[in-house]
């Protein structure tokens, strides 16, 4: 991650305040989910570096944006302040904004192997699953609805949009890399949306029981706003019976599917079941 | 422009507000210059039209973003109120990074219809030209220095990275379509540097002459906010004279090179001069 961002230079805030959202101590699921996958496909992983690193920096941005003081107000993220309390305002925008357009210059640049095709192809996957019929558009719903009571569907449209999609986009970048096509394709789509359900709920989860010393940022926060989680529609018994379903089922099709080799997706899976931050 | 935003329909705010703020009166100075080169070089202009509507769309997100209250904190943007007052602070963001993403899905999709090698190389100038080494990264000096005084080379800075670098996009991406090179691309590119250093010049002088009436947002707010300006740091005749300069010899390398053939590039220059919004 450091080799890509070491040619920038100027102006200093900008290049400062990238690396201190990029280097914040993220657990980089996303990347380590595209690696593991090209890795189970048998496919040379330094083809997905450029696209591992896009991702997190697509991530991180979003994660900036989330934090002013117009969306979620945060002061804390990981234990650090955020990129705005510790940068200003202006700048933290502007930092989003440049990690964004940073990740496509990483996709397009020549550091990206793979064919122009396939570039292409990355390139039109990445900007649905980040823009507003993805990303963008599960964190404007859930806007909307703070303060508002939402129904279980539009919860679930928040959190396929919001995080569901850029946790698939890995999975369907790796598949693109690879060229794999048929059963194992499938499977590996299905496994991409239960982790990504599953991890959401487990947010919604560690809201509610996690500890701030090993979450790093406010606990309670969505009680307090009033949103409406897995937790608040279905209660916590009923939340946690869900996440061990969907997990469970997550890794059963990759270990039909693969066998041992999958033991690193399963693991995965329990990883953010179990996971404490 | 249409066409590309019609297939967006959720969430209707951030659709909404996409299309508010691309379809607010602009200049549509940038596809114009691209549609411009692609003709004078003999080009079949369809082939530029998503590059143009992308070029457009990161226009458009960058005021947007520019206009936010803690950045420039402009009520008015040609006569209309900015995004964030329209919509609100939150939604302005996203809906600033919705138009931003939504530009790399146009240069990406099967619409362009392009070579994948060319679209990659299209992608890859933008993002520089975008991002912290281009227009970011002259936003982001041009804060630094409000309330302080800077010198003419961290103006220049501003000016080339502020507005001049997206200001050539469009010539760079037809002189990649077109496969232009040798004199002919030297000279539109010179003619590019010149015009959208004359831009900037011209924007200055109307801030201080313009009439609100034609140019739809405040008079008078660089010096409010005691920013730095040709006007201020050379004073408005000297500005003038350098405006004319520029102008003078956009017009007269596209004479030397292309003719008659030229005369759409030379009245777009001429416009740069005479426009009063």
């Amino acid at each position: 991650m450091r080799d890509y961002l070491k040619e920038l230079i100027y102006p200093k805030v900008i290049v400062e305040g990238m690396k201190y959202s990029i280097f914040n101590g993220g657990k980089r699921l996303r990347p380590v989910l595209l690696l593991m996958v090209l890795e189970l496909l048998e496919e040379d992983t330094n083809l997905g570096l450029p696209s591992a690193v896009a991702i997190e920096m697509i991530h991180a941005y979003s994660l900036v944006h989330d934090d002013l003081p117009a969306l979620d107000d945060d002061e804390y993220r990981r234990g650090k302040l955020t990129t705005h309390k510790k940068f200003g305002e202006a700048e933290a925008i502007l930092v989003g904004d440049a990690l964004l357009t940073y990740a496509f210059l990483v996709l397009s640049s020549k550091n990206n192997q793979l064919t122009s095709e396939k570039i292409v192809e990355i390139i039109k996957k990445t900007s649905i699953a980040s823009g507003s019929c993805g990303m963008i558009g599960g964190q404007m719903v859930d806007i909307e609805y703070e303060n508002k009571k939402a129904d279980l569907p539009t919860l679930q449209y928040i959190h396929t949009h919001k995080t569901g999609m850029l946790l698939k986009l890995p999975v369907e970048i790796a598949l693109i890399i690879s060229g794999t096509v048929g059963k194992k394709q499938d499977v590996l789509l299905e496994y991409a949306d239960l982790i990504g359900l599953a991890f959401q709920i487990k947010d919604d989860i560690l809201d509610v029981e996690g500890e701030f010393e090993k979450l790093g940022k406010k606990i309670g926060s969505d009680q307090i706003s009033d949103k409406s989680t897995y937790v608040s529609l279905l209660g916590l018994e009923q939340s946690k019976k869900i996440l061990n379903e969907k997990i469970k089922k997550a890794n059963e099709i990759i270990k039909k599917e693969f066998g041992e080799k999958g033991k690193y997706l399963i693991k995965l899976a329990d990883f953010i079941r179990e996971r404490e931050k």
